[in-house]
């Protein structure tokens, strides 16, 4: 089964989807680590009691911080990234050590809203629909090419609490199911195109 | 019944599914008047088939077109604008004249890919869904307060043609369904947020 790392930043809810498909037995991929850029994310709770391997790595300084990352990731053999609430931007050194092999998740449907506060963006937008979108992780923000998208409605009464709430559910099915395109070698890139094979 | 004028550049399929739903019962406005900055524009005729009162209006120098607009209205007593595939940039004098009265609708999921060919845009880009979006004009290039929006899948094989063909399909409801909203007056505008009630 294909190794896999998650990074998170702080609750890790969509490390905990991941983690508890695993369980379950649907995840075709094996989480061996998590990695924090904060040590006090409530996440390395979860994943220690999910018995994974965590480890922070401090993105104070970057350069630092990911070759933390590189080295946690090379000692685990880990094929895949995921960041799951992951609140720092990449430098293409760790990108291109990871080709189409990081994977992230984001709650609106890209190329609307990327960046912070996707869904406080959209409801102050006005959409009428919002999502989530899972996409290999590019040298820009919320850029790269898309593995899948889900739609959620806006309703006329949304708060970002209940708009995050409706969307989150989408997010941790979405991103189980990206993983699992990958793990099961279904994934195709070119250019910015991914193509999903019925595999 | 409220009076309509319908601004077109050219087949005006939108400007078809309004005058169908006229003739069928279903419009609960009135449109009285098709102005095309096109003289040649094929939606004329069209128009002309249904009865409707068509124009021609040059923006070729486009003070003076918008002047011809604002007259032809004024003498029509059209209350509501609706831009059916109308391929000019309206000036705030027109807009100034026509506030919140004027609707357009484009194919796809706003804010992402405004401007033209926004199939295209979207097939580039590699989303997952697509869709229309009716919006209020304002000052900026499809950024005014939206009204409606539909989704549409966007299949693997898609060409511009069939996207195309697949969201077209809804903007002729998602138009006829906005323009019988502001005919009920259920729609009221608060900053950039179109509220739709029950009515």
């Amino acid at each position: 089964m294909k190794r896999i790392a998650i990074l998170i930043s702080g609750r890790g809810s969509n490390m905990e989807a991941l983690l508890k498909a695993h369980a379950a037995g649907e995840l075709q991929a094996e989480p061996v680590l998590v990695i924090s850029n904060r040590a006090a994310a409530p996440g390395l709770d979860t994943a220690r009691a999910h018995g994974v391997r965590t480890e922070v790595a401090s993105f104070k300084d970057r350069e630092a911080g990911e070759q933390r990352v590189l080295d946690l990731t090379r000692e685990c053999a880990v094929e895949l990234l995921v960041l799951a609430g992951f609140m720092r931007v990449l430098s293409p050194t760790l990108i291109e050590a990871f080709p189409n092999r990081i994977i992230n998740i984001h709650p609106s449907l890209l190329p609307s809203f990327p960046g912070l506060h996707a869904q406080r963006q959209a409801l102050e937008y006005g959409v009428r629909f919002s999502g989530c979108t899972t996409h290999f992780v590019n040298a820009g923000v919320d850029t790269g090419p898309i593995i899948r998208q889900s739609v959620v409605p806006v309703e006329p009464d949304d708060t970002e609490e209940t708009l995050s709430a409706r969307i989150l559910e989408q997010e941790h099915a979405t991103l189980v199911h990206s993983v699992n395109d990958w793990a099961a070698d279904r994934l195709s890139v070119e250019g910015r195109h991914v193509r999903v094979s019925a595999g």
